[in-house]
C-alpha cells in the first residue's frame, strides 16, 4: 500500500487517526499520589455527599432564618446563644425559634438552623443574648450537605485527564485507588550509519544522536514512555528485527533518521513487509518534515521520521502528538494549546499547497508588544531549535506572509 | 512586622520576591536523561565543533564548486566520479580539479570539495563520467563543520530551562553529564480541626483533606517536590512545632486551611515569632484569595493559604508559583503564558482597587469562537474547579466586563 503522492497534513493524520484500533488500550489501578495527569479508565460516581452535612461559610451564629425576617438597625431581632459549635465535632443539639449557636467558618450547622450571620452584623447585648440588625435568607451564608457533590452523581467521566482540582474532588470524597489507561509506550529506532552514542566520541564523518533525546523529552510531554531500541546501522535485517521487536513491546514505533533516499525506502518496504495495512503515506506537503512515512502495522501507528532535528519537531508536533492523545484514552478534545500574538518581523513567501512551519524567536518591542523573528538557517541545525522560542504556520493555502503582520506563535 | 492593611496582588507579590535570598539555592549533577525541564546551573561551552566536519545536506556529487561555474544545460560540465563516499567513515581522498565523489545526505565532505550537486541535476554520461548542468556556489548543500555549534561557544547560559531541544544539543556535544539546580521543595501543612485523610471516612463535621492533594499537583507543575508533612489541629504548639520543622526540610512552606480568623492570626503569629523578617502582608485586595498571608522566615518564604479550593488555586498562581520559579534558578523570564481569546457570555461587576479572578468553562458558538462562561457557586465548592477550564482575570482598576467582550483565557 506505498503511496508516493505527497498528501496534505491534514490528510495525512486522518489516515492514520481513522485506522487506529483504540480498543487495545489498557487500564491500571493506581494510588492517587500517583494520578496526577493520567486519564480516568472508569466513570467515578459519587459514594456520598459532599461536604456531606450543612456548613457556614463564615464566622457568626447559625439560625433560623424567619427569626431575622424584618429585621433592620431600627427594629433588631433578638436570639438566645446556646453555647458553641465546634469544628469538625458532630452537632447534636437542636434549635428552635429565637435561639441561635456560635459557629465558626466551616462549621456544621445544628439541627433546626437554615442561615448564619456574620459576626459584624449582631450585637451582644447580654452573655447569652445577640441583637440581629439584618434580615437573612434561606441558606444564607451555608453550603448545603450535598451542593458540592451529590451522592450518586456522575462526577468525573471515563477518558478525563485529571488535572490537579479533579485529584482534589477524589480526595474529598476518600477515593484514593482508582483505574486509569496505561500510559502509551513509544520505541525509538535510531538508524544511520553515521550515527555513535551521546557517550561515544565522534569521530570524523560520525555524530552523536541528537534525536533519540529530543524525541525522548516530547514524548514525556505527552504522558507517555520511552523505550530506546538503540541505534542501528542502514541493514535491512537487523533493522526489521529491532522493528518486530519494538512493535511488540510498544504502542507506537518512531523509527528516526534514515536522511538518504535509499533508508527511507527500506523502512517503508520494512513496514509494509511486516503487517497490515502498512504504510498509508509516505511524502508529506510540510515543511520541514517532507519525508515523513506514517503507517499502522497490527494495529500499532508507526512512522518513519525524517533526521533534521527541526523535521523531528515539527512531524512530532502535527502527527505523532495527536496519534499519543488518542492512544492515551483522552475522551474529549479540550480546547486547543492557546498562542501568543506577535508581529512578524520579516516578510515569508511559502509554496502554495505546502504548510509551512516556521521556527522565531521572540522580542519585544518599546510598547512591550512581541515580536517573531524567524530564525534562518538549515532545519538540520540543532542552533535553530534552541534560539527558537516557538513555531509561526504559514497554511497550506497562504502564499506567504507581510513583515508587520500579526501571527500566532505556538510556544514551545 | 504585621502589616494589616489589604495590598494589591502586584505588590503583594514584590514584597516577597525582593525579600528572596537566591545565593540559597544548590546545584546538583545529573546525567542527560533526568535533564528534561531541569534549570542549568552551569555555563555550557561547546567542547567541540558540530557537525565536526562538513556535511552534505543531500544526496549527489561532492565537487569544486569553481569546476560548475558558467554550467547549464547547453553548456554541461563534465567531472570524473572517483568513487563513493560511505555513511559514517572519514573520508581520507583528496579531489581535484575535474573530479568529484558520490555522497549521501549526511556525509562527509572529502578534502578539496566545497560543494554538493544533487542526482537530479547531473546525467551520467559514462560509468565514471557525469554532466553537471548546473551553477554551483560555495558551500552549496553543505554543513559547514562548525555551522552548527563552535567550539568554545558558550551554548546554554546558567539558568536556562532544559527543553526538548537543549537536551538534543547536550547529546550531540557529548555533554551527558551536567549540572542543574535542585528541585525546589515545598511542604504541605495542612490545618483544621474538621480535617481527615482522604483514606479516612469523613463524619458528620468533618471532612477529607482535598487541598494539599490539589496543592501537591501544582506543586509537581511547577517541577517542584512536596513534603506532605500532615494534618494539624488548630492548636499553637504543635503548629509551631511542625512550621519549624517544615522550615527546616523546605524551601517554601505553606500552611493550608484555617479558615476561621482565629487560626489566621494564630499562623500570623507562628510566622513572625520563628524568624525574621516575618510575615510581609496579610490580606491581599484579590477575590478570591483576599485572606492570603505571605512572608519570609530566615530567607525561606512560607504562605498561610484560605482554606477555599477557588482561592488556593487563584494564590498559587499569583503568589507561589512566581516564587517557585524564582528558587528553581530560572535566570530569564521567559515569554508570559499565552491565552486562548473568548467572549465571555455574562457581564459581571467587580469592586474597584480589587482584582477579580473568574473561573469559566469554554465552549463554542455555531461559528467556532470560544465562549467562556463564569462558573457560579461558591469558591468553596470544588465542582466549581472540575468545571472550569480556565480563568478571566478582571484587573484592580476595571469596575467589571459586559457580556460579549473579548476576554483572555488563562487555560488550566
Amino acid at each position: 500500500m506505498l503511496d508516493r503522492t505527497y498528501i496534505n497534513a491534514q490528510e495525512a493524520l486522518k489516515r492514520i487517526l481513522d485506522t487506529l484500533d483504540l480498543t487495545i488500550i489498557q487500564a491500571e489501578t493506581i494510588d492517587i499520589e500517583d494520578s496526577y495527569g493520567r486519564i480516568l479508565a472508569e466513570d467515578i460516581y459519587s459514594p456520598e455527599d459532599l461536604p456531606g452535612f450543612d456548613r457556614s461559610t463564615v464566622d457568626g451564629y447559625a439560625l433560623i432564618s424567619e427569626d431575622t425576617f424584618g429585621a433592620k438597625e431600627t427594629s433588631p431581632a433578638y436570639l438566645q446563644v446556646k453555647g458553641d459549635i465546634l469544628m469538625g465535632v458532630e452537632v447534636n443539639i437542636e434549635i428552635t425559634r429565637g435561639e441561635c449557636l456560635r459557629v465558626p467558618t466551616g462549621g456544621m450547622l445544628p439541627s433546626g438552623a437554615d442561615a448564619v450571620i456574620m459576626f459584624e452584623h449582631t450585637q451582644r447585648v447580654k452573655e447569652d443574648m445577640i441583637e440581629v440588625c439584618k434580615s437573612l435568607s434561606k441558606y444564607e451564608n451555608v453550603i448545603l450537605h450535598d451542593e458540592d457533590i451529590k451522592k450518586g452523581e456522575l462526577v468525573l467521566p471515563k477518558g478525563r485527564p485529571l488535572r490537579s482540582q479533579e485529584v482534589g474532588a477524589l480526595a474529598g470524597l476518600g477515593i484514593t485507588r482508582l483505574k486509569v489507561y496505561k500510559r502509551p509506550t513509544v520505541s525509538i529506532i535510531s538508524t544511520g550509519d553515521e550515527i555513535v552514542p551521546a557517550t561515544s566520541p565522534a569521530k570524523k564523518g560520525q555524530v552523536r544522536d541528537i534525536n533519540s533525546f529530543t524525541l525522548d523529552g516530547l514524548i514525556r510531554q505527552c504522558g507517555a514512555i520511552t523505550i530506546k531500541q538503540g541505534i542501528f546501522m542502514d541493514e535491512y535485517e537487523p533493522l526489521k528485527a529491532v522493528f518486530t521487536k519494538a512493535l511488540s513491546e510498544s504502542d507506537l514505533v518512531l523509527i528516526s533518521g534514515g536522511t538518504s533516499a535509499g533508508i527511507k525506502d527500506m523502512t517503508a518496504r520494512i513496514i509494509n513487509e511486516t503487517g497490515q495495512p502498512g504504510v498509508l503515506f509516505h511524502g508529506v506537503s510540510i515543511k520541514p518534515g517532507k519525508p515523513l512515512i506514517g503507517g499502522i502495522v497490527n494495529h500499532k501507528p508507526v512512522f518513519g521520521l525524517p533526521g533534521h532535528p527541526a523535521a523531528i519537531f515539527v512531524s512530532f508536533d502535527t502527527f505523532i502528538s495527536p496519534v499519543l492523545k488518542r492512544l492515551s484514552g483522552i475522551a474529549v478534545e479540550g480546547p486547543p494549546v492557546p498562542t501568543l500574538k506577535a508581529t512578524i518581523a520579516k516578510s515569508l513567501s511559502s509554496t502554495a499547497g505546502r504548510e509551512d512551519h516556521i521556527r522565531v524567536s521572540l522580542s519585544r518591542d518599546t510598547d512591550g508588544r512581541y515580536i517573531a523573528t524567524p530564525i534562518l538557517g538549515k532545519s538540520g541545525l540543532i542552533r535553530t531549535l534552541i534560539k527558537a522560542d516557538g513555531i509561526v504556520v504559514i497554511e497550506a493555502h497562504k502564499l506567504g506572509m507581510d513583515a508587520g503582520q500579526e501571527v500566532d506563535v505556538r510556544l514551545f
